[in-house]
């Protein structure tokens, strides 16, 4: 069966859109998703950035606001900027990869609905409790195993291997022949070669 | 009738292949055209880089060069990258601004037909008249035109109008109510957006 990783970062605005999309583009073409999150703080720190290049580079900042804004009004999804920007996605990150299959999948689409669907802080360990019991899932047992120390090395392991493979920016999908495609706008193009 | 800018600049990569499909996809939309050659330098300058970015950033780099033979097999049209990367694009800028019209969109395929599918050197005056001649363009007349006083002050204000309306990279289309779209992705979504 064809493969392809969907790489994805909380903090990411265009993640978000692509989060709610993937899953269907991946599922129309028979192709078997992976859902990896990571971190785009490593990355942008080996590129000497301390913090996101939309905040860095306002022009771009601004361009982005609107185009992310326009982009979830085509899909009919709300939209609501989080404050500060970008959120601390950490803790998400290590939830996520705690879990498996679609309980990942489940979780990770919540967040996103949450931080920017609603606005909501998605460091707040209580919010993300919240959005785990929606899920079905025992929030003080995925917060344990999330902030085991395995977890957590895991998880660096997966930002230094996001690094290894090319990834710059999120989302980001990665073929099962290793081609690597970046952006919300390049779902289709991505899964049609993973396909 | 719907109306549509194209704002290009010809060191960029993916203002290539952009230039290639604009017009059709403007056309099938019943959408007017404006081609409006413009220098990311200035507005690079502005945020502190003085090279492209695919250059500070070599990861990103690599990234775009794979991306963009990608984008270029898809379409059947040749690729070769030129050295030095980005290209000095100053004089083709002025040339094109200079011209009106369809001249100025086919003497701007042309330029990017030489520059990133046969590897040429698009600063070169000689190489450039020859695409100017091959245009049914007389290039003695035509570079004249460019590099004029008056001609240089208009580049000037074009790059300073691109930037004032939110340009962060190229290409760009900017819709007849302003709305700013930016890359080679979105020529479709922003001329459905302007028709």
């Amino acid at each position: 069966m064809a493969t392809a990783e969907f790489w994805y970062e909380f903090a990411s605005t265009y993640s978000y859109p692509a989060a709610l999309r993937v899953g269907a583009l991946a599922e129309e073409r028979g192709v078997s998703l992976v859902w990896r999150p990571f971190l785009l703080g490593p990355i942008f720190a080996s590129q000497g950035w301390r913090d996101s290049p939309f905040n860095l580079y306002p022009a771009k900042g601004r361009y982005m606001w609107r185009d992310v804004a326009r982009t979830c009004d085509a899909m009919g999804v709300p939209f609501k900027r989080p404050e500060p920007f970008p959120q601390p996605s950490l803790l998400a990150a290590r939830l996520a990869l705690a879990l498996q299959g679609e309980e990942r999948a489940d979780f990770s689409r919540q967040v996103y609905m949450a931080e920017f669907g609603r606005g909501l802080p998605i460091a707040d360990r209580a919010m993300l409790a919240s959005l785990l019991a929606e899920c079905g899932i025992d929030p003080a047992a995925a917060l344990e195993r999330a902030e085991s120390d395995a977890n957590k090395a895991l998880l660096k392991a997966e930002c230094a291997r996001a690094a290894e493979i090319g990834i710059v920016g999120a989302p980001s999908i990665v073929a099962g022949d290793g081609e690597v495609f970046w952006g919300n706008d390049r779902l289709g193009q991505a899964l049609d070669w993973a396909a």
